[in-house]
């Protein structure tokens, strides 16, 4: 960790920051430079107090050097982590797909989208039984009936099954039919459920909250893996930004970024990313392109009545045509689909 | 709702439009422009499969009329409301002033500080007991433990409590010695914690979440209301945006633009709304000549070593010294502090 | 247009509103719901004194219906137009590939790199001669010298030149040596400099403002279409957003929603768009699956001793290395790089 | 500037990374941790090359130390400097406070809204004559026309007058007739503007763009200040986030920051910073009682049928009500108005 101290800080002031880097075990290397003094502290910068050095006197910043995250770092760990769960890989040569409704709605719609999402290539049924809702007046999900649903499917089409879990308290119910736990954007530091996932045996799907940094990201994924789950995927799946064109917008520089920082594998969320179905499938063989290890998709055999996120989501023939144009540019990248 | 269909729409496509909008029970409406056909959809937009729409064939864009929202509005409820939690007040002539540490450290930490805002003006107590932290490896707080002293600095000093909840299954144990519940931005959309609140008979401050919309905190704030607890304050606590010179961005103009759409009164944190101490006076300040009805300020007795959140904590002096400015700004918008 | 009414607002209020309207050559259709009465306005909205509308007394909100800008829009022009200057084809099935210097720097740079470039299959050279620098302190750029050596970089490769411009006064001057103008981000906004390129016969590469909407994209595109040059290129390089990984956001899906609305070739800048080298394959490849009409690349033969962007600059074997990806993920996409 | 080497970087690369440092001019004191080397680069780093090192073998991160600014810093000058221009005075005790127009639009409404702001208590006049407007179809300005109206209202009412200049070649015209040049947000980065107005003995407004953080404005000053100007004042405008509430948002903290970083004073803009009328009185107190120097204020004596900007633009009556609101906020923290 690097203190700049202030133009003109004391010699009294210095002295206090020396001691105070000290108490923290860290070794402080005291650089006098003609503008600023700064003081490098060497060690393992990851103890409590660090960032509260800014509030000592005659202090300008603290900048840290190392990352915050352990178990999820690249440096832990040097080639990407293959998560597997069921049918689903992520994370080796073939790009994993996850594909499925918003919302489980009924047995034929999920069983319509199972099989058609199974015979264009996906390797995942994805579907919410349990509905995070901005809205309470909103549809909610239908809850346990939707998992059983998922589970049919699952014994149908033999994908694995991706689905949230919204509640710490659900996470036993969900892991019983659930191949995947997804943990939605809005939830990604809801500490509590972090901490129950990582006690699950369950593979986990952690998506980047709208306004998340990649550290924060990182931090969440180091409570399930420091909870003793090491299967984490990562899902980006969009920001808020000052654009409106569309409801988030997804920077896929967060693939090879997140590639070089951590071993986990990433996956792409081309619907949540975009908001609007017209653009899902450009995003989805630009993700491809960019490294990504996996996508998911919204998928609903009649998007204009679903129940959620209609605006959204892929009809059956139209993520069958994307799935064929994604398996080429999977091709060109040494991938495969 | 006003449906835009694309230039170049189809008769047929328009029909199929006007019959969505009448299923949905809204009266359509169509008006043929030059370059675009509109339809505008009269009736109680606040249906599911209003935003589904925009998946119907021929249609540009969907735009809501009506705000999401209900019993949060302004229309629903013509005054401010008043909320009061034992010594606190907030709503009314009276600007409510929140302060204490970040975290609930010890007895003797805790004494001191509400001894010392008590002495200064504050109208409440603030203190962590469960934090949420952003790395497992951060102090996690006293749990139940810095309840009691919470509840123990309430008898001393007569100051109500105001206190985080963080899951749903904390929310009794919180209510037995909080006067107020306060949801943390991370949490405004944990909805089985909205839920689990709005069972609650002790009042709520939601913390706007660091991306949240006007529309997404208001419909946050809906799920506690519809839940059957009419007490809930609306904090603004900074939003996450590109300047980096702040933790956090401030945008006071939440406080008119709220007092417009909502009854529910309005509190400005600018400790996590600027993330730095020496900004934080300016802001109170400001927050009060805005017209906000309350502020809840991090104070400690020794920022420096703070177990969290020193950088952007007050020292009692500080905090003294700021009341003082606060109470001539508050008399010069005809409030008092 | 519409304008939605406040809750509440007289009939004396919307008898003003519907006169208002009418007085801006549209037709008033009046809406009343339960909640709101509406006021949907027909006509060519795109006039002075529509957006003002919002003053008037009652008014909640003034939605506009039509896009503000016309020779730009996708209905003006069906088909994607193809700009041509030089060696350069963009908006046709080979994807554009400009590529060089951040700033040229000397004769011996920039052949190096021209030739480079060529040899990997470059369609023409990019570099800066009147350089646009955050400080008044850094290089400002080689001027009409960099001008003449980009002149004779052409006659050695036949690579069209694409330079920027920066001020008005210099349009005719940057003419004289370049094919293509460049707009900066920073300058997308400089309306005198917009009209400049307007009457020259120079081909436009218009960059998108970091902040800019598309919206203001597409209307800086209006002012150099509505001043009689029709060639133009829109160039997406990121914009901010909290995000501190990479220098700037990269929001790809701008490609397919720039192709819904407009007809002008869609260029991506994977150089400041992710601002560090190691990212910049990685999105080419990805703007090119996206559909992207050309790619703009900072190549320099020595980063670490360059005169600007070296951070974000690929080493010329770098850049063919990538290319060859480039064209693989092309024919991917039923293109040709 | 600090260094930091990757995990696992080689001898060689470290060596390297000294041997180009020292070429720089600056000292390298290199800091061995556990887990990564980090060389810290003393002396005045403000010199082309810094940033370029992240392109050197091994290399991680580069973090500056030093502002790139030197003229505009706090430490540059002590003292908040005063910058006069006619009858406005920004930087002492008293608050300035620029009102007028958007746009000059006639002798009769410029004359009434000066007479009015004036008997107000306004300090000075602004109003625009040179017009950048979004869209190529919207009102430009009567150009020098509109100066002459200006130049006689001073006349008339004594006021200084603050109006727009958007291209160098107009710095000399409008430096005749106004008081105060003011570079619009758009312009920020407009650098051959920002050299004019730097020869020129006219004090300058600079409006902070959109998108530009805190250094990028104080380099954008550093401009001027270096072409020999020193009478610069530096307003907040509102920037660019996800909010859509507000038109911008404003971020009042920005006047405590800024006042801590430079001597230049600092002008708050409630109209733009917020978009709609109503909230800009609330924005203008809170400014004050944040401790700006000056506001910045658009008022129109009829906003219903203003040429530009009438949705964010207070009436003559409603400026004055604000006005008397004001002065008691500034009599609250000892400035006046």
């Amino acid at each position: 960790m690097i203190v700049v101290m202030r133009s003109g800080a004391t010699d009294q002031e210095i002295d206090h920051m020396i001691q105070q880097v000290e108490e923290l075990g860290l070794k402080a290397n005291v650089l006098r430079g003609t503008e600023r003094t700064v003081i490098a502290a060497i060690g393992d910068e990851r103890v409590n107090g660090v960032q509260t050095l800014e509030s000592s006197p005659g202090v300008e910043s603290v900048m840290p050097v190392l990352a915050p995250y352990k178990l999820a770092s690249r440096e832990a760990h040097d080639a990407t982590s293959v998560v597997t769960a069921g049918s689903l890989s992520v994370g080796g040569k073939q790009v994993g797909v996850m594909a499925g409704p918003c919302s489980v709605e009924s047995e034929e719609q999920l069983m319509t989208v199972a099989k058609a999402v199974k015979a264009a290539g996906a390797t995942a049924l994805r579907g919410g039984a349990f509905k995070p809702r901005t809205s309470p007046y909103s549809f909610q999900g239908m809850k346990e009936d939707g998992l059983k649903l998922l589970a049919a499917a699952r014994d149908e089409t033999g994908l694995a099954v991706v689905t949230e879990v919204i509640a710490p308290d659900d996470v036993d119910l969900v892991g019983e039919y659930a191949d995947v736990l997804q943990i939605g954007a809005r939830n990604m530091q809801n500490y509590r459920l972090l901490e129950a996932c990582g006690r699950s045996h369950r593979a986990v799907l952690l998506k980047r909250g709208p306004s998340a940094t990649i550290d924060e990201m990182l931090l969440a994924a180091e409570y399930i893996l420091d909870g003793g789950n090491p299967n984490v995927m990562l899902c980006e799946r969009g920001i808020r930004t000052f654009e409106a064109h569309t409801r988030f917008t997804l920077p896929l520089a967060t693939v090879p970024y997140l590639q070089q920082k951590t071993h986990l594998p990433v996956i792409i969320d081309p619907s949540h990313g975009t908001g609007h179905t017209s653009l899902v499938p450009a995003m989805a063989k630009a993700a491809i392109a960019a490294g990504a290890d996996g996508i998911i998709v919204e998928v609903h055999p009649d998007p204009e009545h679903a129940m959620s996120d209609g605006y959204q989501s892929l009809r059956c023939e139209q993520f069958e045509e994307m799935m064929q144009q994604c398996r080429r540019v999977a091709e060109a990248v040494d991938r495969t689909v």
